[in-house]
């Protein structure tokens, strides 16, 4: 546990980078020890770590760690075998953007100090990691503090997916506006809808919830609706894997259907946005991969099996919602409103801001 | 297995009704025998039959065999008795009105035939309760024939929870419709939604729908808007538990998120609709009880529990779809278009059509 009283989701122990297994959650805590690209990768690939900030934390981690290995085993093939390195992570998942965001930046680091001694640049990979994962939190802080502006006291606010704590390095992105308004003093409740067919609503958002006493209701993913029909819901704030230069927000799958219930109630829909996760490369939503996840994902639920033998599936693990539903990025430079993001303003935010 | 090669929803073994029960499909096929109207309320309430008209077909034979009990066991408090028959029958589920319609249709019955020995009126309801279900089979192909009409070959189609030969007598509301469209040479593809908590979706939709080699794919229920989005569903067809005097459609909860973005994608949205499921005395949805099920039944499914120690939970069964998103209810006497229900004649349709 750190500090603020919840599980880390990444944990250095002196040489390797240790990840909660969120397969495992919440009946099990235990964390899985990473010393290499191959098996951050796979980690990644395997969902023990998950979340888009979360995710590229651990890229970071896996080129520092694989740089340390081989200045050790084997420098006559360091730069070939780092190379491998990058092209691993780079394909471990395809939708959160964070992730080649942080390769980047890894890759940048290496060549900046690759006249230096092999050790010496492991050392400072491994720095860049470390500083990687504790802007994340300060970013989360941030973001949490503009967010909760937006937040009135008493509000009923829904979320989708995980975008807390355990999708980053800690405080999290829309449950960090949640944990900020709360420490404001603003009394919020909470509607998790559970997010299959991983469960990360129910399993790790009602679960972080009910760690810090923050009042948490678990729903099925198609209640939302509903409780949105009958004026139960007074915002919805969820995270991104990645955003597209017009505002079109890739996120976890069923985040599309939430945001246009929420369009047709007047609902506003939020975003919890670090920059790092805004694509500029991409001019629309439409251009932003969505990872298709295995079918055995929809039958059930680890070893409970629901579906008929024979049925075919469908697994596609993210969906995109346009800008028009999208009320406001929650950034943590600063708010970008519907107004710019639909008059094509995001880039020249980013831009000004990203250093 | 009945001659259309599914298992039978409910048959008569010469002195009990059996019903498949609907807990353990599609794993396990055991018959529950009832032989009271508590026994039958008991089946209703924990859900070994559901789907509406399966229920207003259990029901009636609840009613049936309670006259038969009572005329031999109990003749002295035959009167007293039956009405606590109806009483508790009339208490097992609130939502579907196909409950009271098969309810108020016995008690016509036995007071038509109040003056009667009690061992003639016992055979006389039985009777009644044959000719409900038989005629709920001939209802749901009539209704078949019109709503495949509304199908065009190599359609695929998306239907929500289960309104099949399982939610009904035989045949189906809505996916009698398909199996309609398929028996007149047109291919059509199926998608379910798994249907949380109850997973009636992929349990028992796409069961039918395999036994029966019509194209199915399951989905978790978060996932269609994504679907629609990609311009890969041509139209939704759905059951309804109660549909009020101005076309308001209640039905499985989800459906209203499903609606919703079918109208914006402009795709048709038919609700398969037995006139017995249409309420004219509720001038509107709002009036429509919804019924909130066991908290247990979201924490996971069966043995397999997710949800963390210490969360809240809501679960209400149904909600209601308004009339502006329903395209058409097909019924066995014809389809009523969108235009006649905001248009408020569906009062009239009905009252020229019902017996």
């Amino acid at each position: 546990m750190n500090r603020d009283g919840h599980v880390e989701t990444l944990r250095w122990n002196g040489r390797e980078i240790e990840m909660i297994d969120q397969r495992l959650l919440p009946a099990r805590k235990e964390y899985v020890a990473c010393n290499s690209a191959r098996s951050v990768a796979d980690a990644i690939r395997a969902m023990v770590v998950r979340g888009a900030p979360a995710i590229g934390v651990a890229a970071a981690y896996g080129i520092a760690l694989e740089a340390v290995r081989l200045s050790e085993e084997i420098p006559s093939r360091f730069t070939e075998k780092m190379n491998d390195g990058f092209t691993v992570l780079a394909a471990s998942r395809p939708t959160a953007v964070n992730l080649f965001w942080a390769l980047d930046r890894m890759k940048k680091r290496w060549s900046e100090n690759s006249g230096r001694p092999l050790a010496d640049l492991a050392s400072i990979l491994l720095q860049e990691a470390h500083d990687i994962r504790a802007e994340d939190i300060r970013i989360n802080r941030k973001m949490g503090q503009y967010g909760a502006t937006l937040l009135k006291d008493g509000d009923r606010v829904l979320t989708h997916c995980n975008a807390g704590a355990l999708a980053t390095a800690g405080h999290g992105t829309a449950l960090g506006i949640f944990r900020s308004a709360v420490e404001s003093g603003k009394r919020i409740s909470v509607y998790a809808d559970e997010t299959r067919p991983f469960l990360q609503g129910a399993r790790l958002t009602a679960w972080e919830m009910v760690q810090e006493n923050i009042p948490v209701t678990l729903i099925t993913d198609n209640m939302s609706g509903y409780l949105m029909s009958r004026g139960e819901i007074d915002a919805v704030v969820v995270g991104t894997d990645r955003v597209a230069a017009n505002g079109d927000v890739a996120n976890k799958i069923g985040t599309y259907m939430v945001a246009v219930l929420a369009k047709r109630h007047n609902i506003p829909f939020y975003v919890a946005c670090p920059l790092s996760t805004i694509d500029l490369s991409l001019a629309t939503g439409n251009g932003i991969p969505i990872e298709e996840r295995p079918a055995e994902e929809v039958k059930g639920f680890r070893n409970c099996h629901w579906a008929p033998e024979g049925v075919a599936i469908r697994n596609p693990a993210f969906d995109v919602t346009p800008a028009e539903l999208v009320t406001a990025l929650i950034t943590e430079k600063g708010i970008v409103d519907n107004k710019t993001l639909t008059d094509g303003d995001l880039v020249g935010f980013v831009k000004k801001h990203r250093s």
